[in-house]
């Protein structure tokens, strides 16, 4: 058991790299379309402020060499990058909730081109079932289990108010969904082997709110 | 020097303690949503996962006081962290970038509810300026200084393509926002004094895409 866990936390890259390596997608894809050839870890960590060997260190999951002096290929650490990262592959998702913020994420276009393709959206409100956005159906709830199998989709977008976000996983997770995106403030609970990733959107406009009152009464 | 740091930081509430307040004000909204009346920090930590001792110590900057025994009352909390993390005010800001997602954040009518009033987008598309999104006016972009003086908008949002975050940012600390909510991957820098607050939903689905490919590895 021991040695099949560390094996496992071996291989897998951990969080906050794998936060980090968008940001360096970023500026590297910045980069291209300004026509620079070649990157070196520490102008990254310049213009980044993260320190040059933990860049270097993050960007060694990606098994690809930077020349000495040279540093790292634009284009061929884009690549690396984006490959890695699953953004160059299409994951089927469904949007459970498509109130206020469900609508505007199906509306997103942008997460498409990081891989995420929203196939379906799932609501009760009968104004909203039977509806498309931007060419996506709105099926009601009850269609979760077959609608699912049929699109084999394994992300599920939770986007209902907070006081459903629980009875929601259950439902999604007995239908077949294998990784959950929250991004309602609830913590939902679940299973082992259920990814679950919180994008608590509302809870960084509070440190927000705080930090800028706080330089007020500087 | 020293001193001034010292009380400052004294009354700042560290990042992660704001953080999860959020979490505790969902799941109090959902027990009064339920006629529960009191509530105590081992029952908040039972369902969200988090140690009870941590639970008392984030809300002990409340200022108020749970009774021993029975916990706290659960209108009273609701209310406490509601003003507390500002969502009881309103918080005028401007929208940078109004494509795909900066749009699509406009028409979140949830984020009214947390205390954010979008006043106004501004963008350099010709399509899109001199339009609204539910009833938001879109201005050009060179416009941003005298409307967010009109406005007394203190918050910028940033929606923009990656490779036009930095100059936006500068653009918009120029006109006198005093806080940034990034939502692009690209790390803005910027004077000592403004609020920058990264909310990279692109990062949340490499980590999903990377757990979810490992648990079908195991």
């Amino acid at each position: 058991m021991t040695e099949t866990k560390q094996t496992i936390s071996r291989e897998l890259p951990p969080e906050p790299t794998l936060r980090r390596l968008p940001w360096y997608l970023a500026y590297v894809s910045l980069l291209r379309s300004r026509h620079v050839d070649y990157v070196s870890s520490t102008s990254i960590s310049k213009e980044l402020n993260v320190d040059a060997s933990q860049i270097a260190k993050d960007l060694s999951v990606l098994n690809i060499k930077g020349k000495t002096r040279i540093g790292y290929e634009v284009a061929v650490l884009e690549k690396a990058l984006k490959d890695f990262l699953g953004f160059t592959r299409q994951h089927n998702a469904v949007m459970i909730g498509v109130g206020s913020l469900g609508s505007a994420l199906i509306s997103d276009t942008g997460l498409e081109r990081y891989g995420l393709n929203i196939v379906a959206g799932f609501d009760v409100n009968p104004d909203i079932v039977g509806s498309t956005i931007k060419n996506v159906p709105i099926f009601h709830i009850n269609e979760l289990p077959e609608r699912r199998n049929a699109y084999q989709a394994e992300i599920g977008i939770v986007a209902v108010p907070v006081e459903q976000a629980q009875t929601v996983a259950d439902t999604m997770v007995a239908a077949g969904i294998r990784a959950i995106w929250n991004f309602t403030p609830f913590r939902i609970r679940t299973q082992p082997g259920i990814v679950i990733q919180n994008t608590s959107i509302y809870a960084h406009l509070a440190v927000m709110y705080n930090r800028l009152n706080a330089q007020k009464q500087q």
